[in-house]
């Protein structure tokens, strides 16, 4: 497949999932309830999870129509997540958009986020596929883990120190489990084999990987005006970051000691001109102490095994797609 | 069945709920999440909800332990509603324990909150039952419904009036589908005929009706030392109850003065002694306009309602059971 063909495709699938995600909720009442749902589920999003989901299922011979109901559910599962970690994170916007509980209040994120839960199991109910049963407990123990992952971010915040294993472990339920849970979620609605299913997962959990630390590295490398936000956010809240972790574990002396003082999480309330001078001595030693090239070396490590993952798969234009899109996330640049 | 039979039976299942409950959660970390869903689950509770699925389950002549994954998902169902309404109506303290959010904090309410739903339905995914989409669909339906409640109780204390119809909508939505649902969702996992189903249905709905009416008039009857709280609050919080809705829809005069007075909530930052006058005054005129008969008369009425649907079930001890159930509920004094 011609990369223009590739592109062309990704457009109309992310496409067909804005119009299902369109269609789930209909009802008006309650009033706030409905919107902020509809507001968020008609938030412009990449929808990967979605995407992978449908080319999984294609993958292993299932038909697209068989697998939109819980490309929908993934989507709003995800979604969910977000509306509930905006208000854990008290953050003001997602995505150049005022958040839910700030747009309405407290009470209606934390319903909204819950409803919208709701509507993902049943949208996920509806699905095709003669074992919904092990679909919906795929779909619940991924849901549970990126609970789990969350109460682990906020536990993690408060210790000084986290190994490289335990970063790995909060990330992987955080935002791995999800993108792991697409590509399986896919294979199963697609009636695959059990050799293709735990393929699609192997696939999915490391690209899974891949997205993460690209997410982390992109806060100290990338393009500002591309990504949307300001750069070295993660280091003025000393966030435990594939980077950073990496960093207290390599560094010796000062540059230990200048990455210590990062999880104080003093940085969030120096003067803005402070603020630029330690996003930029900060990236500079994480490039010094080879920690930018070790974060790069990581994800074309995690791309490599996924994409090897992908091999057993007959061959087809849905999995020259999901390649596509294990290379094109972990080159991306916002 | 004698009484006292009827009652060993009800305590030996609430033990069995409990102890099912109690084994859920085995993890221990995060520890503040494993903590808090376990400090959740493990507090006393009546356990109406599972008891009534697993009574509804026998007396369609299904198994005991077929039940059981169900009734412990919807009694963590329950419990999820609960630890997000607490945050919700900021309420510092349930049956004299401190609320999730007072003991820990807002964030791991809401986690514990979710994280209690993941895994109801995935205790409920265990259920062994020939039809696990239908009652994961009910499940579910049920799970949206009560978020639709909460959201319709939010909007409704905005408004100065609402009307008894409407009021049935909030309260069957926020109340009374959990219980109408114990009731079905029990017939669907002990394969009742749909004619099984749709009877107990009916009876949930009754007595869920019945239940509501009954908290909404113990508010203002109950005996303060049984009831583990001061009497009054709803008055002083001009919480939309059966009897103020009655009594705004049939006072006239100076008693439409007092009861819409209250939509006002001035009475929670009154002195003391202020709102015991308050309250005796709120309830001596609802006394004197008939709105306490009223509500009695209407759960007389709804529980009647409830025992008659039983009658299509074939007679046995579960059935006895459900038909004492639903006469203590309406009798209940805390």
């Amino acid at each position: 497949m011609s990369t223009g063909r590739i592109e062309r495709r990704y457009d109309h699938l992310r496409a067909l999932i804005d119009g299902k995600l369109a269609s789930i909720i209909r009802a008006r009442e309650p009033r706030d309830l409905m919107e902020g749902s509809r507001y968020v589920m008609n938030a412009p999003g990449k929808r990967i999870r979605s995407t992978l989901l449908i080319l999984s299922c294609e993958a292993v011979g299932g038909q697209m129509k068989n697998a939109l109901n819980a490309a929908a559910a993934i989507e709003m599962l995800h979604n969910f997540t977000l509306v509930h970690d905006d208000v854990m994170d008290n953050a003001p916007s997602r995505r150049g958009r005022p958040t839910v509980h700030t747009k309405w209040d407290l009470n209606n994120a934390i319903l909204v986020g819950d409803v919208i839960l709701g509507f993902a199991y049943h949208t996920l109910l509806q699905s095709r596929t003669s074992n919904i049963r092990r679909a919906a407990r795929l779909f619940t123990e991924s849901f549970v883990a990126v609970c789990e992952g969350q109460a682990l971010d906020v536990e993690y915040e408060r210790r000084p120190f986290i190994s490289v294993r335990e970063y790995y472990r909060m990330v992987g339920k955080k935002t791995g489990t999800l993108i792991a849970t697409s590509a399986e979620l896919g294979a199963i609605v697609g009636n695959g084999t059990p050799g293709q299913i735990t393929a699609l997962r192997t696939f999915g959990k490391h690209i899974g990987r891949a997205f993460q630390i690209q997410d982390d590295l992109l806060d100290v490398v990338a393009d500002e005006d591309r990504l949307g936000k300001k750069i070295g956010g993660d280091i003025l809240e000393g966030k435990k970051t594939f980077l950073l972790v990496k960093a207290l574990k390599r560094a010796r002396g000062k540059d230990n000691d200048l990455f210590r003082s990062l999880t104080a999480r003093r940085g969030r309330s120096m003067p803005p001109e402070e603020q630029r001078a330690l996003v930029k001595r900060v990236t500079s030693r994480y490039e010094m102490c080879g920690i930018i090239e070790a974060a790069r070396r990581q994800i074309r490590h995690e791309t490599a095994a996924a994409i090897r993952a992908l091999r057993v798969l007959p061959s087809s234009n849905a999995q020259a797609m999901l390649q596509w899109i294990a290379t094109m996330l972990a080159e991306r640049t916002h």
